[in-house]
Protein backbone atom coordinates (compact mmCIF):
# COMPACT_ATOMS: atom_id res chain seq x y z
CA UNK A 1 0.00 0.00 0.00
CA UNK A 2 1.46 3.26 -0.65
CA UNK A 3 1.00 6.83 -0.48
CA UNK A 4 0.14 9.73 -3.34
CA UNK A 5 2.07 13.24 -2.97
CA UNK A 6 -0.93 15.55 -3.31
CA UNK A 7 -1.35 16.33 0.12
CA UNK A 8 2.30 17.15 1.02
CA UNK A 9 2.00 20.79 1.14
CA UNK A 10 -1.09 20.91 2.98
CA UNK A 11 0.19 18.68 6.08
CA UNK A 12 3.16 20.42 6.81
CA UNK A 13 1.06 23.58 6.51
CA UNK A 14 -0.95 23.44 10.29
CA UNK A 15 0.89 22.26 12.82
CA UNK A 16 0.69 18.25 13.34
CA UNK A 17 -0.65 17.15 17.19
CA UNK A 18 1.40 15.62 19.42
CA UNK A 19 0.95 11.88 20.19
CA UNK A 20 1.09 11.46 23.99
CA UNK A 21 1.42 7.74 24.88
CA UNK A 22 0.29 7.28 28.59
CA UNK A 23 2.21 4.17 30.31
CA UNK A 24 2.36 2.33 27.48
CA UNK A 25 3.31 -1.38 28.44
CA UNK A 26 5.45 -2.56 25.47
CA UNK A 27 8.38 -1.49 23.41
CA UNK A 28 7.41 -2.98 20.31
CA UNK A 29 4.11 -0.98 20.52
CA UNK A 30 5.48 2.14 20.84
CA UNK A 31 7.79 1.48 17.64
CA UNK A 32 4.98 0.42 15.67
CA UNK A 33 3.22 3.20 16.76
CA UNK A 34 5.91 5.65 15.83
CA UNK A 35 5.94 4.25 12.17
CA UNK A 36 2.42 5.05 12.16
CA UNK A 37 2.59 8.34 13.33
CA UNK A 38 5.89 8.77 10.46
CA UNK A 39 3.10 6.96 7.83
CA UNK A 40 0.85 9.68 8.78
CA UNK A 41 3.65 12.84 9.13
CA UNK A 42 3.12 13.28 12.45
CA UNK A 43 6.59 14.09 14.74
CA UNK A 44 6.19 14.50 18.00
CA UNK A 45 5.81 11.87 20.24
CA UNK A 46 5.72 12.39 24.59
CA UNK A 47 5.70 9.07 26.88
CA UNK A 48 4.52 9.28 29.81
CA UNK A 49 5.67 6.47 32.30
CA UNK A 50 6.69 4.09 30.15
CA UNK A 51 6.48 0.58 32.18
CA UNK A 52 9.88 -0.78 30.44
CA UNK A 53 11.78 2.77 30.86
CA UNK A 54 13.37 4.85 28.12
CA UNK A 55 15.15 4.72 26.30
CA UNK A 56 13.76 0.75 25.48
CA UNK A 57 15.85 -1.41 22.41
CA UNK A 58 12.54 -3.02 21.85
CA UNK A 59 10.91 0.34 20.88
CA UNK A 60 14.26 1.09 18.67
CA UNK A 61 14.12 -2.10 16.99
CA UNK A 62 10.45 -2.14 15.93
CA UNK A 63 10.45 1.09 14.65
CA UNK A 64 12.69 0.47 11.85
CA UNK A 65 12.20 3.88 9.17
CA UNK A 66 10.54 6.04 11.92
CA UNK A 67 13.95 6.06 14.19
CA UNK A 68 13.85 10.03 14.18
CA UNK A 69 10.35 10.08 15.82
CA UNK A 70 11.58 7.56 18.72
CA UNK A 71 15.19 9.61 19.08
CA UNK A 72 13.15 12.84 19.72
CA UNK A 73 10.73 11.17 21.91
CA UNK A 74 10.17 13.35 25.42
CA UNK A 75 9.40 11.70 28.45
CA UNK A 76 7.05 12.89 31.23
CA UNK A 77 6.48 11.71 34.72
CA UNK A 78 2.57 12.73 34.58
CA UNK A 79 -0.27 13.28 32.25
CA UNK A 80 -0.25 16.64 33.66
CA UNK A 81 3.59 17.41 32.65
CA UNK A 82 2.86 16.07 29.45
CA UNK A 83 0.10 18.37 28.24
CA UNK A 84 0.91 21.58 30.22
CA UNK A 85 2.08 23.56 27.00
CA UNK A 86 -0.85 22.36 24.66
CA UNK A 87 -3.78 24.48 24.20
CA UNK A 88 -6.28 21.30 23.03
CA UNK A 89 -6.62 17.60 24.26
CA UNK A 90 -7.99 14.79 22.78
CA UNK A 91 -8.52 11.56 24.97
CA UNK A 92 -8.82 7.97 22.84
CA UNK A 93 -11.12 5.75 24.85
CA UNK A 94 -13.50 2.80 24.88
CA UNK A 95 -15.79 3.55 27.15
CA UNK A 96 -17.27 6.67 28.40
CA UNK A 97 -17.11 6.15 31.92
CA UNK A 98 -19.75 8.10 33.38
CA UNK A 99 -17.88 11.11 32.07
CA UNK A 100 -19.95 14.30 30.55
CA UNK A 101 -17.22 15.00 27.72
CA UNK A 102 -18.22 16.06 24.27
CA UNK A 103 -17.49 12.73 21.80
CA UNK A 104 -16.37 13.07 18.20
CA UNK A 105 -15.63 10.67 15.46
CA UNK A 106 -11.57 10.44 14.55
CA UNK A 107 -12.66 12.62 11.05
CA UNK A 108 -14.24 15.11 13.09
CA UNK A 109 -11.22 15.66 15.81
CA UNK A 110 -9.25 15.58 12.15
CA UNK A 111 -10.93 18.80 11.53
CA UNK A 112 -11.00 20.34 14.72
CA UNK A 113 -7.38 19.88 14.82
CA UNK A 114 -6.67 21.32 11.63
CA UNK A 115 -8.56 24.23 12.43
CA UNK A 116 -6.36 24.36 15.28
CA UNK A 117 -3.40 24.28 14.29
CA UNK A 118 -4.29 27.61 11.27
CA UNK A 119 -4.67 29.30 14.69
CA UNK A 120 -1.66 28.22 15.60
CA UNK A 121 -2.90 26.30 18.90
CA UNK A 122 -1.05 23.22 19.69
CA UNK A 123 -3.46 19.96 19.65
CA UNK A 124 -2.42 16.61 21.51
CA UNK A 125 -4.19 12.95 21.49
CA UNK A 126 -3.55 11.12 24.80
CA UNK A 127 -3.53 6.83 24.17
CA UNK A 128 -3.78 5.21 27.32
CA UNK A 129 -2.55 1.48 28.28
CA UNK A 130 -2.53 -1.03 25.71
CA UNK A 131 -4.36 -3.49 28.39
CA UNK A 132 -6.71 -1.03 30.18
CA UNK A 133 -6.92 2.11 28.05
CA UNK A 134 -6.83 5.87 29.49
CA UNK A 135 -7.80 5.43 32.75
CA UNK A 136 -10.38 8.18 34.49
CA UNK A 137 -8.26 10.67 36.25
CA UNK A 138 -6.27 10.82 32.88
CA UNK A 139 -9.64 11.37 30.89
CA UNK A 140 -11.11 14.71 32.81
CA UNK A 141 -7.62 16.05 31.10
CA UNK A 142 -9.06 15.93 27.39
CA UNK A 143 -11.39 18.53 26.25
CA UNK A 144 -12.75 15.77 23.85
CA UNK A 145 -13.37 12.27 24.00
CA UNK A 146 -12.47 10.43 20.56
CA UNK A 147 -14.49 7.13 19.93
CA UNK A 148 -13.80 5.66 16.74
CA UNK A 149 -16.90 3.95 14.76
CA UNK A 150 -16.14 0.41 14.72
CA UNK A 151 -18.14 -2.82 14.53
CA UNK A 152 -19.65 -2.60 17.98
CA UNK A 153 -19.09 -6.44 18.67
CA UNK A 154 -14.94 -6.09 17.71
CA UNK A 155 -13.86 -2.68 18.17
CA UNK A 156 -10.88 -2.70 20.15
CA UNK A 157 -8.03 -1.88 18.16
CA UNK A 158 -4.06 -2.11 19.47
CA UNK A 159 -1.79 1.00 19.68
CA UNK A 160 -0.34 1.04 16.63
CA UNK A 161 -3.53 0.83 15.09
CA UNK A 162 -5.69 3.39 17.13
CA UNK A 163 -2.54 6.03 16.26
CA UNK A 164 -2.76 4.93 12.49
CA UNK A 165 -6.50 6.30 12.07
CA UNK A 166 -5.73 9.27 14.19
CA UNK A 167 -3.07 10.37 12.24
CA UNK A 168 -4.96 8.66 9.08
CA UNK A 169 -7.94 11.44 9.43
CA UNK A 170 -5.44 13.87 10.56
CA UNK A 171 -3.38 13.48 7.12
CA UNK A 172 -7.06 13.35 4.90
CA UNK A 173 -8.42 16.46 6.50
CA UNK A 174 -5.12 18.36 4.74
CA UNK A 175 -8.05 19.79 2.59
CA UNK A 176 -8.74 23.19 4.25
CA UNK A 177 -12.60 22.70 6.36
CA UNK A 178 -12.90 25.25 9.27
CA UNK A 179 -14.44 22.91 11.85
CA UNK A 180 -16.27 24.93 14.84
CA UNK A 181 -13.94 28.04 15.33
CA UNK A 182 -14.13 29.66 19.05
CA UNK A 183 -13.82 33.65 18.43
CA UNK A 184 -11.41 34.80 21.12
CA UNK A 185 -10.64 38.11 20.29
CA UNK A 186 -8.19 39.88 22.20
CA UNK A 187 -7.33 37.08 24.25
CA UNK A 188 -6.32 33.59 23.57
CA UNK A 189 -7.16 30.44 24.68
CA UNK A 190 -5.78 29.02 27.97
CA UNK A 191 -3.06 26.26 27.92
CA UNK A 192 -3.31 23.44 30.31
CA UNK A 193 -1.22 24.52 32.80
CA UNK A 194 -3.20 27.47 33.20
CA UNK A 195 -6.36 25.85 33.39
CA UNK A 196 -4.38 22.79 35.53
CA UNK A 197 -3.60 25.74 38.30
CA UNK A 198 -7.02 26.88 38.07
CA UNK A 199 -8.51 23.71 38.91
CA UNK A 200 -5.72 23.36 42.04
CA UNK A 201 -6.76 26.59 43.50
CA UNK A 202 -11.11 25.67 42.97
CA UNK A 203 -10.68 22.21 44.34
CA UNK A 204 -8.51 23.57 47.20
CA UNK A 205 -10.85 26.18 48.13
CA UNK A 206 -14.01 23.55 47.54
CA UNK A 207 -11.32 21.49 49.86
CA UNK A 208 -11.52 24.74 52.87
CA UNK A 209 -14.97 25.12 52.48
CA UNK A 210 -15.89 21.66 52.90
CA UNK A 211 -17.65 21.15 50.17
CA UNK A 212 -15.37 18.08 49.35
CA UNK A 213 -15.66 16.62 52.83
CA UNK A 214 -16.79 13.00 51.58
CA UNK A 215 -13.96 11.56 50.90
CA UNK A 216 -15.63 8.91 49.15
CA UNK A 217 -17.43 10.96 47.00
CA UNK A 218 -14.51 13.33 46.03
CA UNK A 219 -12.88 12.15 43.10
CA UNK A 220 -15.94 11.64 41.02
CA UNK A 221 -17.21 15.20 41.87
CA UNK A 222 -13.39 16.31 41.46
CA UNK A 223 -13.55 14.56 38.11
CA UNK A 224 -16.94 15.57 37.08
CA UNK A 225 -16.04 20.16 38.36
CA UNK A 226 -13.29 19.55 35.54
CA UNK A 227 -15.28 17.96 33.74
CA UNK A 228 -17.87 20.96 33.05
CA UNK A 229 -14.92 23.54 33.33
CA UNK A 230 -13.07 21.78 30.45
CA UNK A 231 -16.03 21.99 28.14
CA UNK A 232 -15.96 25.67 28.06
CA UNK A 233 -12.55 26.07 26.02
CA UNK A 234 -11.85 28.84 28.21
CA UNK A 235 -9.25 31.67 27.36
CA UNK A 236 -6.33 33.19 29.42
CA UNK A 237 -8.80 35.98 30.66
CA UNK A 238 -11.57 33.93 31.59
CA UNK A 239 -9.22 31.76 33.49
CA UNK A 240 -8.34 35.33 35.42
CA UNK A 241 -12.01 35.88 35.80
CA UNK A 242 -12.28 32.30 37.26
CA UNK A 243 -9.48 33.05 40.02
CA UNK A 244 -11.10 35.86 40.85
CA UNK A 245 -14.23 35.15 41.36
CA UNK A 246 -13.57 31.73 43.77
CA UNK A 247 -10.96 33.63 45.24
CA UNK A 248 -14.09 36.96 46.50
CA UNK A 249 -16.04 34.14 47.11
CA UNK A 250 -14.38 32.42 49.57
CA UNK A 251 -12.39 35.31 50.89
CA UNK A 252 -14.37 38.91 50.41
CA UNK A 253 -16.97 37.33 52.29
CA UNK A 254 -15.46 36.98 55.54
CA UNK A 255 -13.73 40.15 55.38
CA UNK A 256 -16.60 42.03 54.79
CA UNK A 257 -18.77 40.21 57.73
CA UNK A 258 -16.27 40.68 60.15
CA UNK A 259 -16.69 44.33 59.64
CA UNK A 260 -18.59 46.01 62.14
CA UNK B 1 -9.99 2.53 21.51
CA UNK B 2 -13.53 1.74 20.64
CA UNK B 3 -16.59 1.85 18.62
CA UNK B 4 -20.65 2.90 18.86
CA UNK B 5 -23.00 1.23 17.79
CA UNK B 6 -24.99 3.66 15.92
CA UNK B 7 -23.41 2.30 13.38
CA UNK B 8 -24.98 -1.24 13.05
CA UNK B 9 -27.78 -2.22 10.98
CA UNK B 10 -26.17 0.71 8.21
CA UNK B 11 -23.33 -1.79 8.55
CA UNK B 12 -24.69 -4.84 7.32
CA UNK B 13 -27.30 -2.78 5.50
CA UNK B 14 -24.78 -3.10 1.92
CA UNK B 15 -22.86 -6.20 1.45
CA UNK B 16 -19.56 -5.50 2.72
CA UNK B 17 -16.26 -6.28 0.34
CA UNK B 18 -14.60 -9.42 0.08
CA UNK B 19 -10.92 -9.37 1.36
CA UNK B 20 -8.60 -11.42 -1.00
CA UNK B 21 -4.93 -12.04 -0.08
CA UNK B 22 -2.98 -12.82 -2.84
CA UNK B 23 -0.08 -15.06 -1.83
CA UNK B 24 0.38 -14.03 1.94
CA UNK B 25 3.85 -14.86 3.64
CA UNK B 26 2.88 -14.78 7.19
CA UNK B 27 0.17 -16.66 8.83
CA UNK B 28 0.29 -13.83 11.93
CA UNK B 29 -0.43 -11.77 9.44
CA UNK B 30 -3.22 -12.82 7.79
CA UNK B 31 -4.30 -13.59 11.40
CA UNK B 32 -3.83 -9.88 12.25
CA UNK B 33 -5.61 -9.35 8.57
CA UNK B 34 -8.51 -11.37 9.88
CA UNK B 35 -8.80 -8.97 13.31
CA UNK B 36 -8.74 -5.99 11.17
CA UNK B 37 -11.48 -7.12 8.86
CA UNK B 38 -13.89 -8.15 12.00
CA UNK B 39 -13.55 -4.16 13.44
CA UNK B 40 -15.24 -3.01 10.54
CA UNK B 41 -17.73 -5.65 9.67
CA UNK B 42 -16.11 -7.67 6.94
CA UNK B 43 -16.70 -11.24 7.39
CA UNK B 44 -15.78 -12.97 3.92
CA UNK B 45 -11.88 -13.57 3.69
CA UNK B 46 -9.95 -15.61 0.60
CA UNK B 47 -6.79 -16.61 0.33
CA UNK B 48 -5.01 -17.57 -3.07
CA UNK B 49 -2.23 -19.64 -2.73
CA UNK B 50 -0.41 -18.76 1.18
CA UNK B 51 2.94 -19.57 1.07
CA UNK B 52 2.70 -21.80 4.50
CA UNK B 53 -0.34 -23.61 3.52
CA UNK B 54 -3.69 -23.88 5.29
CA UNK B 55 -5.02 -23.95 7.30
CA UNK B 56 -2.59 -22.30 9.37
CA UNK B 57 -1.82 -22.28 13.23
CA UNK B 58 -0.26 -18.96 13.36
CA UNK B 59 -3.12 -17.48 11.72
CA UNK B 60 -5.29 -18.97 13.91
CA UNK B 61 -3.69 -17.93 17.45
CA UNK B 62 -2.87 -13.85 15.54
CA UNK B 63 -6.69 -14.04 14.73
CA UNK B 64 -7.89 -14.01 18.53
CA UNK B 65 -11.86 -12.62 18.48
CA UNK B 66 -11.55 -13.03 14.95
CA UNK B 67 -11.95 -17.21 14.40
CA UNK B 68 -14.89 -17.11 12.18
CA UNK B 69 -13.35 -15.24 9.76
CA UNK B 70 -10.08 -17.13 9.59
CA UNK B 71 -12.59 -20.93 9.76
CA UNK B 72 -14.48 -19.72 7.53
CA UNK B 73 -11.68 -18.46 4.81
CA UNK B 74 -12.10 -20.05 1.72
CA UNK B 75 -8.80 -21.05 -0.49
CA UNK B 76 -7.96 -20.67 -4.14
CA UNK B 77 -4.89 -21.47 -6.18
CA UNK B 78 -5.06 -18.10 -8.65
CA UNK B 79 -6.01 -14.94 -8.54
CA UNK B 80 -8.76 -15.24 -11.31
CA UNK B 81 -10.60 -18.08 -9.30
CA UNK B 82 -10.78 -16.24 -6.02
CA UNK B 83 -12.20 -13.08 -7.64
CA UNK B 84 -14.90 -15.03 -10.39
CA UNK B 85 -17.97 -14.40 -9.20
CA UNK B 86 -17.14 -10.34 -8.37
CA UNK B 87 -18.70 -7.56 -9.88
CA UNK B 88 -15.91 -5.02 -9.10
CA UNK B 89 -12.65 -5.69 -8.19
CA UNK B 90 -10.19 -3.23 -6.21
CA UNK B 91 -6.17 -3.58 -6.11
CA UNK B 92 -4.24 -1.93 -3.76
CA UNK B 93 -0.68 -1.26 -4.69
CA UNK B 94 2.19 1.43 -3.85
CA UNK B 95 3.00 1.94 -7.51
CA UNK B 96 1.37 2.52 -10.62
CA UNK B 97 3.69 0.59 -12.55
CA UNK B 98 2.92 2.39 -15.76
CA UNK B 99 -0.37 1.05 -15.74
CA UNK B 100 -3.44 2.90 -16.92
CA UNK B 101 -6.09 2.53 -14.74
CA UNK B 102 -7.96 4.47 -12.10
CA UNK B 103 -6.79 5.49 -9.39
CA UNK B 104 -8.93 6.54 -6.30
CA UNK B 105 -8.23 7.24 -2.70
CA UNK B 106 -9.44 4.69 0.19
CA UNK B 107 -12.50 7.19 0.74
CA UNK B 108 -13.81 7.68 -2.99
CA UNK B 109 -13.64 3.38 -3.00
CA UNK B 110 -15.48 3.13 -0.04
CA UNK B 111 -18.54 5.12 -1.47
CA UNK B 112 -18.29 3.57 -4.84
CA UNK B 113 -18.28 0.05 -2.87
CA UNK B 114 -21.41 1.00 -0.82
CA UNK B 115 -23.23 2.29 -4.01
CA UNK B 116 -22.10 -1.56 -5.50
CA UNK B 117 -23.36 -2.86 -2.63
CA UNK B 118 -27.00 -0.98 -2.85
CA UNK B 119 -26.97 -2.60 -6.34
CA UNK B 120 -26.87 -6.32 -5.09
CA UNK B 121 -22.91 -6.09 -6.69
CA UNK B 122 -20.47 -8.03 -5.00
CA UNK B 123 -16.90 -6.16 -4.39
CA UNK B 124 -13.90 -7.99 -3.66
CA UNK B 125 -10.35 -5.63 -3.13
CA UNK B 126 -7.00 -7.29 -3.61
CA UNK B 127 -3.78 -7.27 -1.09
CA UNK B 128 -0.65 -8.20 -2.63
CA UNK B 129 2.32 -10.40 -0.58
CA UNK B 130 3.73 -8.54 2.06
CA UNK B 131 7.50 -8.29 0.43
CA UNK B 132 6.68 -7.26 -2.89
CA UNK B 133 2.83 -5.92 -3.47
CA UNK B 134 0.48 -7.11 -6.09
CA UNK B 135 2.27 -8.45 -9.12
CA UNK B 136 2.18 -7.42 -12.18
CA UNK B 137 -0.03 -10.12 -13.40
CA UNK B 138 -2.70 -9.17 -11.15
CA UNK B 139 -2.90 -5.70 -11.08
CA UNK B 140 -4.91 -6.11 -14.41
CA UNK B 141 -7.41 -8.31 -12.95
CA UNK B 142 -8.44 -4.98 -11.03
CA UNK B 143 -11.20 -3.01 -12.09
CA UNK B 144 -9.53 0.08 -10.06
CA UNK B 145 -6.49 0.99 -8.37
CA UNK B 146 -6.42 2.16 -4.38
CA UNK B 147 -3.62 4.29 -3.15
CA UNK B 148 -3.69 5.41 0.49
CA UNK B 149 -2.62 9.07 1.10
CA UNK B 150 0.64 8.97 3.28
CA UNK B 151 4.00 10.45 4.25
CA UNK B 152 5.57 10.16 0.37
CA UNK B 153 8.46 9.78 2.63
CA UNK B 154 6.68 6.77 4.16
CA UNK B 155 3.65 5.71 2.98
CA UNK B 156 4.38 1.78 3.20
CA UNK B 157 1.82 -0.02 5.81
CA UNK B 158 1.78 -3.58 6.70
CA UNK B 159 -0.78 -5.99 5.26
CA UNK B 160 -3.23 -5.88 8.54
CA UNK B 161 -3.08 -1.85 8.42
CA UNK B 162 -3.74 -1.85 5.09
CA UNK B 163 -6.71 -3.81 5.06
CA UNK B 164 -7.33 -1.60 8.45
CA UNK B 165 -7.37 1.77 6.44
CA UNK B 166 -9.59 0.02 3.38
CA UNK B 167 -12.40 -1.96 5.33
CA UNK B 168 -12.71 1.20 8.22
CA UNK B 169 -13.54 3.75 4.97
CA UNK B 170 -16.25 1.07 4.31
CA UNK B 171 -17.00 0.90 7.92
CA UNK B 172 -17.27 5.10 7.90
CA UNK B 173 -19.64 5.01 4.61
CA UNK B 174 -22.42 4.12 6.44
CA UNK B 175 -21.84 6.57 9.13
CA UNK B 176 -24.26 9.93 9.03
CA UNK B 177 -22.10 11.40 10.41
CA UNK B 178 -23.91 13.42 12.97
CA UNK B 179 -22.82 16.47 14.68
CA UNK B 180 -20.92 16.75 17.47
CA UNK B 181 -22.65 14.73 20.11
CA UNK B 182 -22.44 15.19 24.09
CA UNK B 183 -22.92 12.07 25.79
CA UNK B 184 -24.84 12.49 29.20
CA UNK B 185 -25.33 9.22 30.43
CA UNK B 186 -27.90 9.88 33.44
CA UNK B 187 -28.50 12.95 33.36
CA UNK B 188 -29.82 15.71 30.41
CA UNK B 189 -28.63 19.15 28.90
CA UNK B 190 -30.12 21.94 31.71
CA UNK B 191 -32.97 23.77 30.15
CA UNK B 192 -32.22 27.83 29.38
CA UNK B 193 -34.59 28.57 32.76
CA UNK B 194 -32.41 26.47 34.71
CA UNK B 195 -28.92 28.24 33.73
CA UNK B 196 -30.38 31.64 34.32
CA UNK B 197 -31.45 30.61 37.81
CA UNK B 198 -28.07 29.80 37.76
CA UNK B 199 -26.82 32.97 36.20
CA UNK B 200 -28.57 34.73 39.39
CA UNK B 201 -27.65 33.02 42.03
CA UNK B 202 -24.14 33.23 40.74
CA UNK B 203 -24.24 37.05 40.22
CA UNK B 204 -26.18 37.76 43.41
CA UNK B 205 -23.08 35.84 45.26
CA UNK B 206 -20.87 38.10 42.80
CA UNK B 207 -22.28 41.22 44.15
CA UNK B 208 -22.40 40.09 47.56
CA UNK B 209 -18.79 39.74 48.23
CA UNK B 210 -18.02 42.49 45.93
CA UNK B 211 -17.02 40.95 42.92
CA UNK B 212 -19.34 43.05 40.82
CA UNK B 213 -18.66 46.68 42.61
CA UNK B 214 -17.47 48.59 39.73
CA UNK B 215 -20.70 49.64 38.27
CA UNK B 216 -19.14 50.38 34.87
CA UNK B 217 -17.76 47.39 34.42
CA UNK B 218 -20.37 45.48 35.75
CA UNK B 219 -22.47 44.56 32.36
CA UNK B 220 -19.52 42.99 30.62
CA UNK B 221 -18.44 41.03 32.85
CA UNK B 222 -21.91 39.60 33.80
CA UNK B 223 -21.71 39.29 30.36
CA UNK B 224 -18.32 37.32 30.01
CA UNK B 225 -19.26 35.14 33.25
CA UNK B 226 -21.93 33.85 31.29
CA UNK B 227 -21.03 33.34 27.87
CA UNK B 228 -18.08 31.22 29.70
CA UNK B 229 -20.66 29.15 30.97
CA UNK B 230 -23.02 29.18 28.26
CA UNK B 231 -19.97 27.42 26.09
CA UNK B 232 -20.02 24.64 28.59
CA UNK B 233 -23.36 22.90 27.68
CA UNK B 234 -23.79 21.96 30.64
CA UNK B 235 -26.24 19.77 32.25
CA UNK B 236 -29.26 19.65 34.88
CA UNK B 237 -26.70 17.72 37.06
CA UNK B 238 -23.74 20.17 36.64
CA UNK B 239 -25.84 22.67 37.29
CA UNK B 240 -26.78 21.20 40.77
CA UNK B 241 -23.12 21.11 41.32
CA UNK B 242 -22.77 24.48 40.71
CA UNK B 243 -25.23 26.02 42.65
CA UNK B 244 -23.47 23.80 45.33
CA UNK B 245 -19.86 25.13 44.69
CA UNK B 246 -21.13 28.95 44.82
CA UNK B 247 -23.26 28.20 48.05
CA UNK B 248 -20.38 26.76 50.19
CA UNK B 249 -17.48 28.87 48.79
CA UNK B 250 -20.25 32.11 50.14
CA UNK B 251 -21.47 30.67 52.96
CA UNK B 252 -19.80 27.73 54.52
CA UNK B 253 -16.73 28.91 55.24
CA UNK B 254 -17.93 32.53 56.65
CA UNK B 255 -19.65 29.48 58.72
CA UNK B 256 -16.35 27.77 59.46
CA UNK B 257 -14.46 31.07 60.69
CA UNK B 258 -17.11 31.77 62.56
CA UNK B 259 -16.86 29.16 64.96
CA UNK B 260 -14.64 29.53 67.67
Amino acid sequence: MAGTDRNKDNASASAAPVIVLVEPQLGENIGTAARAMMNCGLGELRLVRPRDGWPNPKAVAAASGADDVIQNARLFDSTPAAIADLHRVYGTTARHRGMIKPVVTPRQAALEMRAAGARSERVGVLFGPERTGLVNDDIPLADTVIQVPLNPAYSSLNLAQAVLIIGYEWFQAAVDVPARELVTNETRPATKAELLNFFAHLEKELDDCGFLRHADKRPVMVRNIRNLFQRADLTEQEIRTLHGIIKELAHERVRNRRRP
